[in-house]
């Protein structure tokens, strides 16, 4: 019953921009590849079939705040939580750290979906082999905006 | 003294992925590139030099919200609107529609930094230049979760 | 009968990376920014329906020779040319040129194929209506090392 | 004086495009990450100083053939080997396979380059210690096209 899971990352040369650091969009891949490692470690694909349908978790919202830049080579460790299981929705939350520091935070709420043969995509309930091993983090949530002063 | 500024993109193949829509990291690529487009449109360069000072805009705080995929070549309208200008931050809302139906909605807060010689960044005030040209849109401002229901 | 098709493109801050140049897989996508445009321009899209098949055009090779970075914000016109039409595939030739300096010069031979159900892809002619409208490029052929001197 | 490097690596989701295959600009990316992984599999970095110098490996050419295509969650070896080690250049060649069956191949030649006040490159020697440690790979190099039958 996972509630967590870290994936660690080392910045990619192609993945910074010429102000020298990551660029900000990419922080929003390694939390999807800290999701799919996350199911992979349960056993699933985020391509998932299960009892004859396929399903797919497409975004419904996402957020990140940057405490401090991340350079090429550095190596980050990513904490996906668990932050909430709906009957049709999943979010997480994510913390980045370098060693001790907070680097940035992120959530990302997807929903279940399934295809119809012209491929139209409508929501549906998480498929019970999945629900049944989410559990939801039981520590601290993490915090967003805006009491983060922004000049 | 604009407030707002409409970029059009088309959505590009390889910003697509194998669940055959636009992947969700790449609304902040199009929401940067209306940003630089905004600036170029003032006579700035998001790369910017002012009475010898080089200037950085490192993003703070970033979201989206999805109502509807993007395909392969479908064309978005993506309107910026600047909702609030301070000393050292500017924070942008932005409308991505396509026709007359909202695609998605997202928000980013940037700081105005400088660099010293060793490329350590400072926060410092927007340039006089370009804070005498912002001013705030003044529509109704877009609204952010959690009040959309996720299941 | 178009045998070439030229595409205008700004190069994106997240195109470049911490050299300060954008970054030597961007021009990969900027040659197929320009194919697609192509089909488009002849009233086709990549995503090919004719007839009740469905046609994909996956790469076979391709190349690249960079004469000078491009930086950002740099406006690149890029020359496609149709440089040989075989039975089942087709190699295109890219100009990449800034006014009147050659930044770089590509070449990209992409087979055609359909999908049976299962999404195996297999080699298939080219339909009928694309390959009538295609006409081979009658000037003369870019040519690619190992002519340069690499030191 | 090693000549020859193998990086591990698992195609992401974002690398996938709506042909549910990876992209084919991504393999420029890993032949780029396996350069980098030799590198400090040799003690250094791409961001090379060395004597108070600061060096740079900009592209000068890159090819690739692609045999079998890609697919999210697949796991693929990257054999970088060094083919030829000039005054001022290198040239790897890339072998990417899944199991025992060829996927693609690859080659891309680096020139070495310092950089002056302004940022202008220029070309230069390698650093000794960098070429001191290069040896150049001994097997049956990797040969590229027009031989394949390309319909």
């Amino acid at each position: 019953m996972p509630a967590e899971h870290i994936k660690q990352r080392r910045v990619e040369f192609s993945e910074t921009d010429l102000a020298g650091i990551i660029h900000y969009s990419s922080y929003f891949q390694y939390m999807e590849e800290a999701e799919h490692e996350f199911f992979r470690s349960m056993g699933f694909s985020i391509k998932l079939h299960e009892d004859g349908a396929s399903y797919g978790f497409p975004r419904i919202s996402t957020l990140c705040e940057y405490s401090r830049p991340l350079e090429f080579e550095d190596v980050v460790d990513i904490q996906l939580r668990v932050f909430r299981v709906g009957e049709t929705s999943i979010t997480y939350q994510f913390l980045f750290s370098e060693g001790q520091a907070e680097v940035a935070r992120g959530e990302v709420s997807v929903a279940c979906v399934t295809r119809d043969e012209s491929g139209r995509m409508s929501s549906c309930k998480l498929p019970a082999s999945l629900a049944g091993k989410l559990s939801v983090y039981q520590g601290e949530p993490l915090t967003f905006g805006p009491g983060s002063d922004k000049g």
